[in-house]
């Protein structure tokens, strides 16, 4: 165990050691063991999106296997996905990487102003799957916020009675929020910070812009002189909103782009102190090797190795 | 246990023994047992759309011994029922033929556009009846999608304990699909992928048409070229949906038809990879030695064995 | 034991003793014992329409006693009502007279066009109170007919595990039928249909006009030639919708008629296949002598005695 | 026992010794015990109307000991309150007078026309109070009816197995009710006979007027020449809708009002068979001395002794 | 213990002496310890009005130690905040204050007219963490009240057999009352009174301004008298509506303010006969030496040790 693991798990002084052993398990594992950073390689977007609009450009990617082995090459800390797909592999890669479940999921083919994911499994299932961890997707700013937050309080609750670990992708969505403020830096740090109240021993948001949504927030970031003007400013103001860097948060490559330009980001991010990356269609949509590369050059991006 | 239908069963690996036996059971049962192919008797249309429109063509279906009788002598490989149905025939016809328990189900006499279907039975009605799998609808692009997953979910998870098999019958209907996009083949493979990962075994859509109906998709088939022009094609890029062909996936006869379409049709579905038919009105309403030839008939589609 | 009624017993193959045991008790019991047919008093007109309206014009039917006393006298195979009715006579006559506990119950003091019923009492009070079964009013083509479905599926599995008959009242009403359409021939067999899929061991309905409601249902009926000129034709069809024959199926009174009038429809439907009627304004609304002559008269009409 | 109080309980057949005491520890208790008449003092104004507007007339009701002394002072059955006010007292005066525990409640900060209280205490909290009997108030005519109905329904179940007693408040309102239809004679009767048919041991309503609200209602009044003329005949009618009189129904003060008419009230209301009267800020806004001649002179309006 | 504690205490009567022992802690903590005062610092203005709005001014409060500390060092009775800042200190600072989980949460993404807070945390949780009670907002006079005043009544009694003591944050806010409404002092008086009926052992409101809401309220005011001009009036008012001062009422400080203001309505509220305050924002967002001072001058203005 190294210190800096040592460390982070020190800040989760409430969870039982099966947690911490499950938090460690994805800290110590792949390329990036024993650094604290984390980069994870999540597979839902056939769920989310539809599987021609994801696989057809990388058709491997129809193959369940196909991820689990793209993250395990990578050397990822973890891969993540809905119930169907790691019921596909988790016997056949027993014990080769951490899995989490994604136990809540939404389509495309209806869209609403006030989304909401539906409960697709649970945390029996997280169990006898092997999974060291649950992921959540919650959308604060959707009028069904009461909902949801219930739906994590209560899964969350029974991770942790079970020492799985909790990982929230907070995205903000919902009637009273523009588009432009969905990545709003005021409107990030703020769901994350929600996400950490909510108990979360990980947080995923997207990269902030420098928008900001809220009047009130506005006001105070101009008084008091945050600095939101770089990528790196706004991924330290987000970083501070998890409990001053006492709890995880990792940042999303968001929709595919040039690997420069991807790239460019994640240095950013990790100067503003991200704890990592968590990145699918950027990854699964380029041919095996090249997104091996990339997702290699990201980890060394947050190891600081290359 | 054909090497066929081992290889199948190796695809769920997160399954007990019981579930597998099961699935064992209905791909070893009947005129197609061990090719890994399926043709099952479903008789859900007194429920959903009446008894006189769906029995009085040919009368004897009002009585539910003729059904399980006309899947017996045909050699499917399992019947599915409603509850009433079920409980009607099971004693009598104990260890004759799998049967699948069709747990929720809509009727005519009341119609909306988010359609969601009731919970007419559940997994302990399974158990005491014999059955080897349950049956659920659902309607991908329904407002109601929510409730749906989770019903399923929490389903599935109590019939994967009790080792039964989950089949969905995947319907995309709802409020922002046009009547069109009902049978599209984007939304038709959309819906079968999430039937997958919400954990089902075995999925049942509707035979999809060249039609696209979602924007994002349509881009997407057309840059990367994926073929739908044939119906060998549509099912072809369904079965991929379906973890790569790592489910199985069976289609419905749909309205009844003249039957040279009909078989013309399955031959070509079985030409793109589908794992079987499942088909009731064409059935049960013509005479029943008629319904044995043209089931029997489907059956040699999918053994090649003509 | 006639052999009818252990010719009826043998469709429900799928009960277990305790029900058959309920089911019998019900038809070896009052003047139509051993016969197969059932006449049953059910009073729950207090609740459903209001007390003066039900028994200002006899006003012994305010007392509870007056109506078990009314049943029993005059041969009834069995007396439904609501709770407090059930409550304030079972111990006084415990074993007198097989007691349906009626679970649901509407008032009139507010009306829907969404019409769903309340439960008002459950299986551990059908248990406790000794009765012989639960019954249950459905309204198809309510929009809320989902939840519905699944209160008397649940409640059903509950009954048929602990030995008691299911009976389901099924009255089609709603948003999209019409008020004529709520006794047509269609509608009503449907109503019949669902109720036995649903799991009932006996379907109450309305006798049926010749009104035909749905488009797609007037064109098969006429297509395949069914009749529904009389009402013994139209009996015929409910029946034969009810599993062939294989489920029982009685019909109300309705409202308040003449005597010869009322007679007459129950010997049109006695002729069409009906196992009995379920009345409650037209006997207790007369004097309890006239009441009794009345039933009798109808019980005869069914066991053919006269 | 006196042979009334023993009357009264042989019409409780069906509930278990454990009830049925505390049925007698109400009626065998205070000035009016072994008369089978009851007269309670209800303090939840409080929260229903608030605090100042309860309590700023007599300060002294601001303290929840003066209200269960004042009930205990002036000899009534009972004593009726909300958690809180229960809670403050329990102990102190445990085993000087019979408590019931109003389980739902409702406040005047926010007003619906489809009215429902919320459920503030349980048949848990009862039990650990030494309470008798719980208090529910369901609103005949509310589209929120159905929820209610269960809601008392399932509190009634667990209170009759614990051995507590039962008390319903009928109060109709609703969106389809006139505000003079709440105490309308038809209406009053119709809700009082749901209460009683919802399993209640002891029912309350408001004094009902000569007014009738629904056109069916009316014409069957006037057919059968219902008198409903004087206070008398309309508590009559109540009473009679109240299972022939086999259920214990008492009557409400209603709003403050003068002391002469209020006992001129409860003399009609006694000539016509009320079980007794419910009176609270009738009491309690006067100062004790004159609350407790009020309430002993109802009493004695009741026992005749006057 | 001193006497004022043990008179306090006596007026939870119904506790068991878990719940008594946990309000005793939080009286016997800190600079107030002994006097039946309390000062507690809440903070969940992260959750509620984001971080950055809350924690920019003095960027200490990002990180949940420093809050604890503030507490610890300035001698609060008490340490309030949602499930992640608690999960974040609960180890390191155990046994050091006593902590309040505050159970229920809301946002500022999203705003509704009938608001309701999300249950973010449960009574297991408070169990695990070591905390003496549970705080919970309820929004007297939203549309929601019926769910809220049913959550926190389950989760109390849960609390009360648990041994944890019960926080009622009162806020009334919604669809028929007025801005000014929501701290008027009829309005503010009741929402405190229904708390203490709801089964809360101390109950939080705003200071109440002299504005009256309710038509019927206002009458009752100006007939019967009450002082409302100062605030040690209404302080009186408010603590009356709470049991006649037999429920412990305390008031927050509100939106930031200079300290003179501050201080200078603390000490009429005292007069005014409350038992404490509960001050964030007003704390938090000074340097903590000057937090310190002013939380201590708070205390002082209550133990009129100063």
């Amino acid at each position: 165990m190294t210190p800096r693991v040592r460390e982070i798990l020190s800040w989760y002084g409430s969870d039982n050691p099966g947690t911490l052993s499950n938090l460690a398990k994805l800290m110590n594992h792949g390329r990036l063991k024993g650094t604290g950073k984390l980069v994870i390689l999540p597979v839902d977007q056939g769920f989310e999106h539809g599987p021609t609009r994801s696989f057809a450009k990388n058709p491997d990617g129809y193959d369940p296997n196909y991820h689990i082995e793209l993250a395990i090459e990578s050397g990822c800390n973890g891969y993540a996905a809905p119930l169907g797909f790691i019921e596909a592999v988790a016997r056949d890669y027993a014990g080769e990487i951490p899995l989490i479940l994604k136990i809540n999921n939404s389509d495309s083919l209806y869209g609403s102003k006030s989304p909401i994911s539906a409960l697709s499994s649970n945390i029996e299932d997280a169990l006898r799957l092997g999974c060291s961890a649950i992921g959540f997707t919650i959308y604060p700013g959707s009028s069904d916020r009461k909902q949801m937050y219930e739906e994590i309080a209560q899964a969350s609750a029974l991770a942790k009675k079970a020492g799985l670990a909790v990982i929230v992708w907070a995205y903000p969505r919902g009637e009273q929020l523009s588009k432009e403020g969905e990545t709003a830096i005021d409107v990030v740090a703020y769901a994350a910070h929600i996400a950490c109240q909510l108990g979360a021993h990980i947080v995923k948001v997207k990269p902030p812009t420098a928008f900001l949504e809220q009047e009130a927030a506005k006001k105070v970031y101009e008084t008091n002189g945050v600095k939101i003007s770089t990528l790196a400013d706004r991924t330290r103001n987000v970083v501070q909103s998890c409990f001053n860097g006492k709890r995880i948060v990792i940042f999303s490559g968001g929709e595919t782009k040039g690997t420069d330009e991807l790239l460019k980001e994640v240095k950013e991010m990790a100067m503003g102190g991200s704890f990592g990356s968590i990145m699918g269609r950027n990854a699964f949509q380029r041919p095996k090797k090249e997104a091996i590369k990339l997702l290699q050059d990201v980890m060394d991006a947050f190891s600081g190795a290359r």
